[in-house]
């Protein structure tokens, strides 16, 4: 995850200026139109915005899926079919937004973030969604064409659940919904390799410890940042002053805000496991280096003594006493035999052996 | 106690899908039943939820127990039974709650955590119990068959204290009193532990005491986590706004409140006195780390100039002043005592010895 | 002081059993009645609390203290004469409360603690104090008979300042001030302590340094606990919604409440200090190992060099050049006294010397 | 950054005595005067205030930008002219401020830091921006000539955007954005320059690495200390209780909150990360001296003995045993490889090698 | 600054007696009185407060500043003569109050910390300045005389500024804030102290760094304590529900509250500076261990293996291969001088030259 995109390139442009911030993530914009009630279905996919028109003012749900937002022209041509604010638009296009809610009156502007685990680079993507409520219509801007929301468009075909029954804010639920089920998904790794890490560091220490800890310590502070915003964007959606979103549909909110609690838990949770992490490792390390120093002077302090010893009896001197005698050199030794039992006894009292 | 249970299983599931979300804790799924008023009594082990419904609109309190919430089907006929909201039955089976109240007007469901010692495998077990109050009947729900609501069925049974006098809320508090009392019983163990350990500290650290720290720190943050919550839920329930919990209950409820304070202020000063246990563990090795370098540099400033001045002596050059004299082994040795004496009472100085 | 007394004896009670919790500090309970109004005066030690009944409805101020808490007899009859709430009783006997205000609209429920020097065992300790305001009486719950109530005795015998004059809220007042000035008196001790250590960590750490910053550390913590909650405690006292509390005392109150808040900021700039003096303490440990390796670098960079050079001169090979010549040991005392001097200017351009 | 600005010069001084408080940063005063509405526009370099008088009252916008704030005849004179309160005055002419806004009725007063990367000394330079809102006037007061003010200017002139259209309200609005972008550049910068250093960080440490983390963590408590009251003034101004802010006004203003939210976040973010990085690069130093230490230890513990035992077989005893066999030195070579190669062993089990 | 003046000589005293706490700074008690208004002023010394009570009552604004408040009767007359509450009077001889506000309907108290660098002693000494604001007079209460007020009396005598022009109010005000600015001037002096220390730290840290920095760090934890209450404080003036103040001199309470913010904003500054400076220096710290570490085992490692090579050539076996050959030498210095070769190849690719 970049930390921060390069908005630099929007100063002094005029607000309101439609510039896509972030790379480019799919090759071609897509749109996919669903449009449904209780009998009827229709799926298409469109070259188009000014298609969709047709369906704007028809009292059935209407859920527009627009894939790559890099396209300029499409954003700006859904906004002026749908009448949104320019600012709204700059918003979609930059993708370096914070998660938010704004309440247009005639429609509701959401704007998430959708992670998910990259296999292939071993990191957490993060995806931006945006997503528009209005009377009868839900607007959904996706950077790449995910998994994700297929699962819904499963249920509107087969007709399966209340989806077909309940109008466009119960859709725009479940769309949340998949959305924050995905932060589980991602924990769930994240949990392992923690539990993973936590193993090693109790056994043995490994080389990579140290960075991989500050690897998902970093990756905590961005899942944070697009976590706690999540908290009060749905709490406000949930306490629901605007008139798009149904009394029956606050329910399922609330319950999607229960799951977002759990989940900022889960994050700070995982935060503290973590920084006590990196006390036991910079411990552990101390210990380590504690333990090498006791068997380096272990060895010096028995073996200096003894070297200076048979060093003194190397020395060239005509006269040393004992040189000479027989017993001279079993007493030396004898007497070093006791030095290294004192020395050793030393140690034991002191704990080190 | 494991972080994040696989959840991901639901992900793209419909919103009310059953799934039991966590491991299986007992075999069979067994419900009891209790019926009593002031001067009635019943109780009964029931095979099939639906014997329940005669007792529904009695006006006597009916307790319905359920061990073992793995069995899908036991908990949707209840929920049928009892006119329960799908997202509910979906909270119940999915052994990952925060501890929560919501508040159904017809019926008010709480989740908590009941946590106890497992003496046989040393660390804290959680277990998940929900409660069910409706107008004149309880419902709890438990992953396993604990002992702990054993001493209300004792009272209800032997008519002790108010409870037969007193309503399905009374029942309700009792049982929420139970599940925080045990919370005091995990703690009282742990600060045993953690005495223990800190005496271990002070006196003589052993190689498990920083394992021992950090398992204890760990399971501060999960036994936080599920106890944080409490405080809002049971505040809530005391202010009541439920037309379910009569007023001569909130008093009841004021205390359990207080109770729970006091297993936070417990849970937080566990967690200072562990940061500050921790902080003391890496002071005393750097500590000992000092110690060790000081004996070695004794050692080795003691030694390693002595053993230079014998090395001196015992080159092989031919003319070398000294080595031919009777003085010269004596005058040698004498300087080195001088050296030896010099060098103890810098260290003296210095405050090493 | 211990941190979590044995509640689990009370697990599965009834609520409302009354069972006394904590070590019992005296051996009988005593109680003493001070009855008086501007003009009267009576003290009395009585044996039992009915002897009291004739002074509960009189208009003059009744006090009643009880030293003794674990006679629960005398604390469920004292609850039968006033009329008292069980669960109010059953607070007074564990003496494991947290601080807390009660209002029971006919009387004021108020735990507090009080704590102490004891100066043989070098600690502070804690005692609990239940107060009991009435229309025209307090009632005081002692654990052990302390000096610290006889002040305001003697200012009630002897007609001293107000009191006589006023009501019972003003000798609530009064009793609670005589508690909170007992902290100042605990908090100053501490207070020379810390600047002893201080002192200690600046000029010369000894060993028993960072045991005895533990150990201040760990009594802080005790002390916050019991210290914050009387912020609250006094504030509410003092906006004082119970009709049992004249105005006129208010602004007494509002004294002891700034006394609150000083205590609270004495702990926590105590606390500051401490973890300060921790830093600074494993700084100087870095700071002494490192003085440490500087003596044993510069004496082995040295001394190692020098002990190989003698070393191979006094190797035995038969034709070593140098040997032989007179010049050969000059020379190479002349090396090696080079080597010194250059090793010298090298630490001194390093600073180690 | 310099942190605390010479104050001092102010004590005792009359409230509202105008001196200029910082370094001046431009050599003089520089007047520029902007007159448009939608249909007309003027600009003009005035030389003193008084000039401004007559484009007061006419209902165009009227935008006056004040260059060098050093002259506080200039500021003065404003004040008279537009009848401001001379605490305004003094808070522009103090460029020590903390952000602000006041609210004066007729006018609005508002003070911003302005932050952007001085390429040549590579740190991050600030200016003041003090701004008057008033009926249709909006003065703006900058320390130096930036460029940034230029993109509305010409805004104004080319008649782009809204901004021809819309009141002085909205021009505001304008200045205040142009402001907080400059932090993404500057927090752009930062960006790069933190992923650098973490990159450096894990791959090979410099001796620089350091005290660039220590600059930025610094340059982090000012960027902190200049970004916190953006939120507060920005939210106030958005919510509006001045009547000088029209409501189709607030939509913009909302914007620029949400950036200021944004740049919060960034900062905090950059924050952890630099604490983060601190620990890492602490634990990386531990972890250099451990792998030095066992080299150190390794070298010593092979060598020393083996050291011990030649010198053993050095000493000039006449009679020591083996000396004269012709077994003795291969046996003794034996022994030591022996040695060698346990230790080798015993390494490799401590994992050391 | 001793952090606890040694209150406990209150302990179990009346409420409202009076006693002294704290050092007594000055010799005598000096009360000078200042009346005047738009057209008059009077200044003069007067022995006995009871002269002041003419001046009581006239619609002039009187200030009666009395230094020393060691004297207890002085203060107990100023009571009586001003019909003070006795727990206000009490306030101002216990010099260690915490900064307040207390609103006695008549009369507004005061008490707040005045700072300066005592240069002598090199540290910030306090003095506690307790405010009375009646109908048209202020009482102002000082332990020692300092020239701060100065300045106020100078403006009144030449009548500069607004000051005679208006009420007792504004010299209300006026004293605050000469007060506040005061802190300027003793955070100006330490932000100077902390660049210099800054500096220090990075270029070269010297023996006292580490104790300098901690004296900083106590000596903010005292400064903070003393103003973080004195936001609340002037805040709750500002707002000003009291009648004594007008509504024009809110303005300047605005503008002194500002700059109480900025005190505290440069307190906290200064302590996250401090602690990131710490951090620094515990840092640098490891980091020249781990330096003198690698000089020790480079030299270690290279002459260790050396000295053992030479002493194996000097053992006195009487067969070994080599000693008589005459190539033996030459091949074992050429062999030592391979290995020491090797040696600083494998530094020079650890990093370690």
């Amino acid at each position: 995850m970049k930390n921060v995109k390069n908005r630099s390139k929007k100063t002094g442009l005029l607000p309101g200026t439609l510039i896509h911030i972030g790379e480019q993530k799919t090759e071609n914009t897509r749109i996919r139109l669903i449009d449904y009630d209780e009998t009827q279905f229709k799926e298409m996919e469109i070259s188009s915005i000014e298609e969709c028109s047709s369906f704007k003012d028809r009292p059935t749900v209407t859920w527009i899926n627009i894939n790559g937002i890099h396209d300029v022209e499409v954003i700006e041509k859904t906004g002026q079919c749908f009448n949104l604010h320019p600012l709204l638009l700059e918003d979609i296009l930059n993708t370096d937004q914070r998660p938010k809610m704004e309440d247009y009156d005639s429609y509701v502007f959401i704007v998430l973030k959708m992670v998910f685990n990259d296999d292939d680079k071993k990191e957490i993507r993060t995806e931006q969604v945006s997503l528009i409520l209005g009377r009868n219509y839900v607007i959904s801007f996706q950077e790449v064409e995910g998994g994700a929301f297929e699962y819904i468009r499963d249920r509107i075909r087969n007709n399966k659940g209340r989806i077909r029954k309940l109008g466009a804010d119960y859709l725009l639920y479940s769309l949340i919904d998949v959305i924050i089920d995905n932060y589980f998904v991602v924990l769930e790794k994240l949990g392992e390799i923690i539990d993973g890490l936590e193993e090693e560091l109790i056994k043995n220490t490994k080389p990579g410890t140290l960075s991989s800890i500050h690897q998902l310590k970093r990756e905590m502070i961005f899942l944070r940042k697009s976590v706690w915003p999540l908290r009060e964007l749905i709490g406000t959606l949930e306490r629901g002053e605007s008139v798009l979103i149904q009394d029956s549909t606050r329910i399922y909110l609330r319950d999607v805000y229960d799951h977002t609690i759990q989940v900022i838990d889960s994050v700070e949770t995982f935060r503290e496991m973590l920084s006590g992490m990196l006390d036991i490792y910079l411990s552990s390390i101390s210990n380590k280096t504690n333990e090498i120093m006791k068997v380096l002077t272990m060895i010096a302090t028995i073996f200096i003594p003894l070297t200076f010893i048979v060093g003194l009896y190397g020395m060239n001197f005509k006269s040393m006493p004992g040189l000479e005698s027989e017993w001279g050199y079993p007493v030396v030794v004898t007497f070093m035999v006791v030095i290294v039992v004192f020395m050793l006894g030393y140690f034991r009292k002191k704990k080190w052996l």
